[in-house]
């Protein structure tokens, strides 16, 4: 089970880095394309379904600048098919509003299919409050 | 796979049943006792193993005079002895502090031991800002 803990880290490094790299595509490979998929970005709603998840990873980084989610401690939980990873995320974005940054605890479930293991559960919830800093004004 | 879904949202239920109930006991046969169990109650650090996750309710429960939390539109996923349930909860609670009244969204997962599922991850986060009324003074 030890290498399927690293098969499920290395997938959810492969998510981190889709989301840092605000690659849309990778995330269409990352996750599972099912009806059942669900997704909490921080502090916003529960998103069901992949069309509704791809549009609101496309709406993130059309609206970022620059971001960066360093995941930190991940915890890895096989169960069969499925797995648990929780973690720390630390986050960076900076957009036309302004900079921010902040932390958040993350639940990411994967399921393994074909011999991969697939994204079918993302919740995100902020720790503390943001710390937000405008853009310069002249 | 139906009547693992209805098996599944029951177990759902019966967890936000002892938690408005506060009863610890109900809490020791819903969860999984295993070390590797997980909890994030809103807004609060992520607790990891059964002996730390019983500490937190006995502490919740202690602390509550009144504490409702009505799950709202589940949404349950059975990925053979896992599954995924996903739920608005809607939170009143009473305390010597006041009371407040808020919403979160939760992610439950149990996996099914001995004919039984069992709750092994729960990752509650705030929807806005909870209302809150600060007791009565003379």
């Amino acid at each position: 089970m030890q290498g399927e803990a690293e098969s499920v880290r290395a997938a959810n490094q492969r998510f981190y880095e889709a989301l840092s790299q605000q690659n849309l595509l990778d995330m269409e490979q990352i996750w599972s394309h099912a009806g059942h998929v669900r997704c909490v970005h921080p502090g916003a709603a529960m998103l069901e379904g992949w069309d509704t998840i791809r549009a609101s990873w496309r709406d993130i980084f059309t609206r970022s600048i620059c971001l960066t989610v360093t995941p930190q401690d991940p915890k890895v939980t096989v169960l069969g098919p499925t797995a648990i990873v929780t973690c720390r995320e630390q986050i960076h974005s900076f957009t036309l509003d302004g900079s921010s940054s902040g932390a958040a605890l993350a639940t990411n479930v994967y399921f393994k299919r074909d011999g991969r293991w697939q994204l079918i559960h993302h919740h995100a919830s902020p720790i503390g409050a943001a710390q937000i800093t405008p853009p310069e004004t002249e």
